[in-house]
């Protein structure tokens, strides 16, 4: 039988975040895979006590005995984060295979990495996260030369991040932030404060830079910061900057002689930065005529936090310096004028956007429409493209896809049972009420009721008037008769929820025990 | 003692929403008031299980022997809808007071209305929402030439709008998004859909206008879409409109001859725009080639909803045009030329921005320095500001001021137990045990074990291995004995939370009770 080329994203295509791709090669029904990349995406309120979700690998731990790796682009959470959660279910090795090779781009990570697929059927570039950025300030340039080698050799297909498809012009590179971001530092005269992502290295080294050029000191805030600017010391990065103080002793310098570099540019409510706005932070104080600089994208979803931490910080007179007015940050993803650039480099057979919610893919099939590309090819999740053999690569098949939940250290489902349940409880309460029954058919005693969540003030009114609805309700059953018992059951889970629906116009879960003693 | 002229915000003045501004004339101690709107706003997902959130009132509550009256400016929910919840507090007339009169101004509703508020100590002029649009299409333009009467006749104060404070230019015309609509309209081959606010008459109208320039039957879709058809016919306007035809008539026609105004342009679950893109409502189906208009804006803290909803439509081969790629939208509230129109018209001697949070309303007074008005004032919900006498308007006083939640049918503070208690839940689940304790002091029978919300797959396994925990607490303590008991109430407390966190990494919100039988 002819070999085929497969390529079947399992996360990433259709949502930012939870990037997870396949490529297989063999016969039908025989295919060696590899999967690039293993994320994460973070849940929002709309699914309650729930953090982390990933994708259902299920498709490929049905094949893990034919998975050849796992190979990781750069180090984001969306990228790696669910290795150790997915790994024990697959239990392969984490590697750059053979035919695997990896091309240095630039994005807002130390060492992201394109990967050139070398396959009997053709090449394959799978981008990863990348933008054109020729002053990346820490880490190599693009290797333009060797992307456009990769094209004039032929490429196949190229699998692309389409997460910026919507912007106009280049992204922009670190150089000018670093350059506006002095302007900016050398004008503020009191106390500043830096927040934006710890892995952003080279933003990292652009504050201590400006620290150092505008005469303040710097001192890093919350956790992740001090593990990044560890880990970049140890790979041999930051070596040239000023050593950072520790905030305790930074309280001791005038408030303008100092820079702090904080977590929490999202207004992650625990995060440095919200507890610095809260003037709850144990080292950090701010005061009117301070200035935060949020040197950071507005995650979408994020924005009502965000600014509420703004209106937090100018309510008191402290300046809010953030992208929406001065331009302090750039993304790490190509624009238009940057996609450009490596569809010209590498001239793909075939396009398949991927990294994007539907409407950014969509738009990427309209760009490379525009730039010529013979075949480009619109996915979601699970689908599987044939790129070879066949007259154009197409969507041939559907592998099941899906989001798994991590609730507490539980992988549930999109629609488990618990979350639907807490959902319920987060807006209803609950409440339980527990019926002693006599060896007689008596009730014994008062029934045992709680509740929870339910805008109650009068309690004991409250539960002297459920008393008498139970009361009323049991008078015309038989207890001791089994059917009697559960038509029972439900007449009190409605006379109860109608009661507490009067008294407070909410409806409860509500549960009913019969307990006979 | 001398006249004072006062001015309090309790709610809107901070926050976007929930407007409720008072104003108090009189001897210090002894003020009449007026209340201008009492609006509410809506709550999101971090407050689960309520919907309603307006201010709290407490302040102008205990003087509401000298309310004169509450004056509405307009219709919009957060001018108007605290009414049926607040009003029972306060049993004021809610009128036009024979000191105010009425300026007509234009905004995304019908007969938007500025106030001229005449007491002893000077005229304050109170904005309400507004803009300058010279083509409103429906209602009179805005009176420039009343208002620079009343700034001809001084101003002591100007209590002005700040929601565009921040967006360069003027706010636009409904006339121009008019001609566009049409422009687009024109151009689509199939079914369109137009998604808006009912409440914008004047939109409304545009969608009718375009659907008969079209050659095209419209529909309207969505329960206040008819309800405002209605009013708005009763009030006379929408006169010279063809007629809308019932959506069930409307399958009838071919999808070239059809448009729909619908309902749900901010994703709203239950919304009809939702419905139709889930391929659920029973009456209007939309198909790859069709056409969703989101003639509105993206109300902050909606995005990811409508992402989502956009993100539906397109990966079926739908088209979406919204305000971020299309000129389909104008906003109702003024943009800075235009803020600087009615500067120039007023000329107040004071200017206080509210309707805002406080990023809006700093900028606002960064506006109004730039205006060269002599005394911008800062304020906040409960701010007093005396605006007379003095020899400047100042904040001297702090009313209590707040939010309250409607929690069922009861209003509750927004630290209320029954919310926290909610959250708990949402993010934890619950569990409840019962416990039997016979006369002897002995266990009787198994404990009552109900949960909810846990991940927990192996239900019985789950109950086993907690009543083995729930036995061994037990074993070390004396029934019968109270002190005892409440000790061993938090044993249990204690080991049945680690139980479960060991089994699900979850820690319930968890109630033991010990029963006497």
């Amino acid at each position: 039988m002819k070999k085929e080329l497969l390529f079947c994203p399992l996360g990433g295509s259709g949502e930012i975040g939870m990037n997870m791709n396949l490529f297989g090669y063999g016969e039908p029904g025989n295919h060696k895979w590899i999967m690039v990349d293993i994320g994460v995406t973070f849940a929002d309120d709309t699914i309650p006590g729930i953090d982390l979700i990933y994708p259902d690998p299920g498709f490929i731990v049905e094949r893990k005995d034919n998975l050849l790796g796992i190979i990781l682009t750069h180090a984001h959470e969306d990228h790696i984060g669910a290795i150790a959660h997915l790994w024990p279910k697959l239990k392969c090795k984490i590697f750059a295979t053979p035919f695997t090779e990896y091309i240095t781009l630039t994005h807002s990570i130390l060492e992201p990495n394109g990967l050139r697929i070398k396959t009997p059927a053709g090449v394959v570039l799978h981008t990863g996260d990348w933008k054109v950025d020729p002053n990346p300030l820490i880490g190599d340039e693009i290797n333009a030369k060797r992307l456009k080698e990769i094209g004039d050799e032929g490429v196949l297909a190229m699998i692309c991040d389409s997460t910026n498809v919507f912007s106009a012009g280049r992204s922009g590179s670190e150089l000018d932030v670093r350059k506006n971001l002095l302007n900016i530092m050398g004008r503020l005269k009191k106390r500043i404060i830096v927040t934006s992502f710890a892995s952003n290295v080279a933003r990292m080294e652009t504050a201590f830079y400006c620290a150092e050029q505008t005469g303040r000191q710097i001192s890093l805030v919350g956790r992740s910061m001090h593990r990044i600017y560890k880990a970049a010391r140890q790979c041999g990065y930051l070596q040239n900057t000023i050593d950072p103080i520790d905030p305790r002793e930074a309280k001791n310098f005038a408030r303008e002689k100092i820079v702090y570099l904080c977590t929490g540019s999202q207004g992650e409510p625990m995060g440095a930065m919200m507890r610095i706005s809260n003037y709850t932070h144990p080292d950090v104080f701010i005061e009117k005529g301070d200035a935060v600089i949020f040197s950071s994208k507005i995650i979408p979803g994020n924005e009502k936090k965000l600014y509420k931490l703004h209106n937090q910080l100018v309510k008191d007179g402290i300046e809010v310096i953030s992208e929406e007015t001065e331009f302090i940050h750039v993304s790490g993803h190509p624009n238009r004028e940057d996609l450009k650039d490596m569809y010209q480099w590498v001239k793909p057979k075939c396009v398949i956007p991927v990294h994007g919610e539907h409407r950014h893919m969509i738009e990427h099939i309209n760009f490379a429409k525009e730039m010529q590309v013979p075949h480009p090819v619109q996915v979601e999740n699970g689908d599987i493209v044939k790129l070879y053999p066949g007259e154009a690569p197409e969507v041939y098949d559907k592998a099941p896809s899906g989001r798994l939940y991590l609730d507490g250290n539980v992988s549930v489902e999109e629609d488990s049972q618990s979350i639907k349940d807490r959902k319920n409880l987060s807006s209803n309460g609950y409440l339980e009420v527990t019926i002693l029954i006599t060896p007689k058919g008596n009730i014994h005693n008062n029934p045992v009721t709680t509740f929870r969540g339910l805008p109650i003030y009068e309690k004991d009114e409250f539960l002297y008037g459920l008393e008498d609805e139970i009361e009323k309700t049991t008078r015309f059953f038989k207890l001791g008769n089994r059917q009697q018992e559960s038509n029972l059951i439900d007449a009190l889970k409605i006379a109860c929820r109608k009661f507490t629906k009067e008294k407070t116009g909410k409806r409860p879960y509500t549960n009913i025990n019969l307990v006979r003693i």
